[in-house]
């Protein structure tokens, strides 16, 4: 595999493609090989953030690529995982043999309430937007069912937090570097109660790139690489509207993603060193480690406070800053958490290297819960 | 396969849901059959539109499909075809059994100006939107172009639009089901020189869908219908500006697409009995014919014009009203093409029914010929 990744940051100075080409040229770089036999983008909202559709040929021809199929897939935060799955699909019936795989995002250019609009087309326009939610109201409403639920009370997710912006330090792509405290964590401003500015993730510009082949290629065409391995790709959905949910607390699709993700690679819970989980807002990381089976429903928080999320603990989670600070350019952000694993499974996470760090699982969520998309990747 | 269509209308009484539930729920009962593995949705314009992107999520919601694998493709107008393209490798990597693929467009929401602008994101943003171009200025540009060229006048296009109103009469999901004279032709309303009013393809709502499976599965589980065999399904890009073209006037991805869908099926061009082209503008159906090597370059308009592409002609086209009388609704427009080369081939066309009917071309075309997308279809 190869990999490439843009910093994530406001990129003013850079077009939606030219984010794309240079996360491409990382990757072939990376890889020290340049066949492409087809493109898939990963991207939410091009279309409206930048009145731009058909990524696809966009990106094959300012790659230098005209001719080569080229398609963009889209499932809202998880397109960027989406993207990555039709890839694998297309390179398991035969079709290619080499996929390039873009998450692409660029949201700057948007203004503030624009953003916020943008965002919600992710959740349900007719009955959860048409109410007058934004995608954080919703996220906010999940949240405090839950502590009320379970008892939880706002600090108790802040290692959440506090745990990512420390990864993102030192992570030359994330977008904040920021250490931040629990008192920084408590005191934050309220965005939707309880969810404050330092329980969401910030969103940006953003590009990352994987080159892929088949399995039998691998020796011939990447032979300067650590051989990484997709083990498993699964995909999952759920009701869109959260209030149609018998248990809104609780990601079904999360749960049914990770079991078939398990299955799939003949693993279970136990066997997964590290994930990088979809920490868009604290209280999604809390869900995904439920749903996933690392901990009992209802006690997510507790992995966070008994600090088993650390990058020492038993379950180290967003490892160079996940969503919260690495940065979370929607479309992109499911290609982000590949490469990131690909680097901790090839041991060049630097700073952030971890010491036991064989299997490790990604999770990108579309929605809040509605589509979620989990990948385990194995070095061989 | 089982196949189902919405009529091409201005739906005000049904939202996307509505329209993408209806089309599967037809494209169940046509199959006899109701197992889904997996659901693939083309849709262009929703984000736009209908402040609704994460379409994958929303479909199987609503269709009671909660917990499948689901996901949009894009690539603008070609969007229908990428989905199926997209499920047949899902099916032929073996991941699945089953795959609805739904093309979904909803666009009469939009208003007249954010009509034309949304169609536009299909153009490069950058470099032809951004110096005052429309989409169909764009093509009027290519028309003219090419008139000039090869010496064609205006009225040599006269009998494609005239063909698919023809045969849109007795297509009752057409949305324009009126026949017009070549007089009519010649005095329609200016929209862009020299592209006129009957020219261009009308948008609309719609919905179309496909049920598929393996091969495998052909005898168990769609016995009551007659087999149909996807033999090709080929995807190429080209400049997304047409400015960057050598030719202006010449479809590279077209031809790239076709050869590619040719060698698939061990078929040449003069094996194919029919042909699902592309006329969302009546230039786009000469220059689909000659990259498709059914004539030579240049002489597009000249099989227009001797009718070879009339039902009892030597090349039948738009049999059942094309993009420019069944309507264009642009993300669902490459499923009704596969929809209708189904129905032709099992005999199941009605008035419209083609004498010779074994194998079918479709092409589906996003942007101005930036992707082209084709399939070839047989009946066993």
């Amino acid at each position: 595999m190869g990999i490439g990744q843009i910093p994530v940051a406001e990129h003013w100075d850079r077009s939606l493609r030219d984010l794309a080409g240079e996360a491409m040229i990382s990757a072939i770089r990376d890889a020290g090989y340049d066949r492409i036999d087809a493109i898939f983008v990963g991207n939410m909202l091009s279309g409206i953030a930048t009145k731009q559709e058909n990524l696809g040929a966009l990106i094959a021809d300012w790659t230098g690529n005209p001719g080569l199929s080229a398609i963009r897939v889209e499932a809202a935060c998880s397109s960027g995982a989406a993207a990555l799955r039709m890839g694998i699909y297309e390179l398991l019936s035969g079709e290619i043999e080499y996929a390039m795989i873009v998450g692409l995002e660029k949201m700057s250019e948007t203004k503030g309430s624009e953003t916020t609009s943008s965002l919600a087309t992710a959740a349900d326009a007719d009955y959860e937007v048409a109410s007058g939610l934004s995608f954080v109201a919703i996220n906010a409403l999940i949240m405090k069912h839950y502590m009320s639920v379970y008892g939880w009370k706002h600090s108790d997710f802040a290692n959440f937090s506090i745990n990512s912006h420390q990864n993102a330090t030192t992570n030359p792509n994330a977008r904040l570097k920021t250490r931040i405290s629990l008192e920084n964590y408590l005191n934050a401003r309220m965005i939707s109660t309880p969810i404050n500015l330092l329980d969401a993730s910030p969103i940006g510009d953003g590009a990352a790139a994987l080159l892929l082949t088949t399995r039998n290629n691998l020796q011939k065409s990447f032979s300067n690489r650590k051989k990484i391995l997709i083990k498993s790709s699964s995909s999952a959905t759920d009701t869109l509207a959260v209030h149609d949910r018998i248990k809104p607390g609780w990601l079904d699709a999360a749960a049914r993603s990770a079991v078939a993700a398990y299955k799939q690679a003949d693993l279970s819970a136990e066997n997964i060193d590290f994930f990088e989980l979809h920490d868009a807002f604290s209280i999604m990381a809390a869900l995904s480690l439920e749903a996933c089976g690392f901990v009992e429903p209802g006690l997510g928080p507790s992995l966070a406070i008994q600090e088993e999320i650390l990058p020492g603990g038993k379950l180290p989670i967003c490892t160079m800053g996940g969503l919260k600070a690495r940065g979370h350019p929607v479309g992109a952000t499911g290609i982000y958490q590949i490469a990131e694993i690909v680097m901790q499974l090839r041991g060049q996470a630097g700073v952030n290297q971890l010491q036991n760090a064989r299997t490790g699982m990604a999770q990108n969520i579309g929605g809040s819960g509605a589509t979620v998309i989990t990948h385990i990747l194995q070095a061989e």
